[in-house]
């Protein structure tokens, strides 16, 4: 069976496990250390995701480590199948909540400046652009371990 | 090689490309017949993604059509993975248009109720319903379609 990059049990899936962990982290401090997001049904929707988003990464950067330190990789196709399905819902999430997030500060930027003080609005937006990221680096896995299924 | 239903070429495909066609563009006749839609990004971006959808639903509908009254359906692995990505990238940009939709509705009803009256928000909200539907069907073919691909 031959070894593909970025699937479970690799480095590469370390790294890309360690990466969403950093994202949503880096999404669910810039949003909540605002005081104000819980007035906004998208930031809280956002900071519930995240809050899926962080342990399922990290508990899976955990097992990847193992896996390459041990350099015995799980090859157990039930396993793969509800990790890739995992990946799967949880990246539709964090997509369906970062675009929530963008066209929410977008419309608060917008039309109404008063509601939004520039240095809470910036705060938003990055945390946006880090769940986006994070939502990359989900399907990124999502796809590499789908593509390792059909070999077991 | 046996039959997936729902896979391109058969009935339930064409059905499925009907309610695509069908939602996509009741989403797109509620969003634009409001005049107001394109003081929104997300809105403009709403009728944009569904201006793309429609013609690629249709003309999906149209293969699959002929394909179930000649009986002959089309099983080229390229032409069916170019579809698999089509379906799943539209798919992708319409969750992310019906999300953001849905989170500006919500925005505007809850916080700025003079900025929405009753009459458009409800027409937007609809809006945003039908393209939720949309976005399922036109992943359901892309799972579909996906499923057949390693058969062929």
């Amino acid at each position: 069976m031959d070894e593909v990059p970025g699937s479970l049990g690799t480095s590469a899936s370390f790294s890309l496990r360690i990466g969403q962990t950093m994202f949503s982290s880096a999404s669910l401090l810039f949003m909540s250390l605002g005081v104000e997001f819980y007035s906004y049904t998208a930031f809280c929707y956002l900071v519930t995701i995240m809050g899926l988003v962080i342990p399922w990464s990290f508990s899976l950067a955990l097992v990847d480590g193992y896996s390459v330190l041990l350099k015995c990789p799980i090859r157990q196709p039930g396993i793969l199948l509800i990790i890739v399905v995992g990946d799967w819902v949880l990246s539709t999430l964090t997509l369906a909540a970062a675009c929530s997030t963008a066209s929410v500060v977008d419309l608060l930027l917008s039309t109404h400046g008063s509601f939004c003080p520039p240095k809470l609005c910036s705060r938003y937006r990055i945390s946006a652009i880090m769940a986006f990221l994070s939502w990359f680096l989900s399907l990124a896995s999502s796809l590499f371990n789908l593509w390792l299924l059909p070999s077991l």
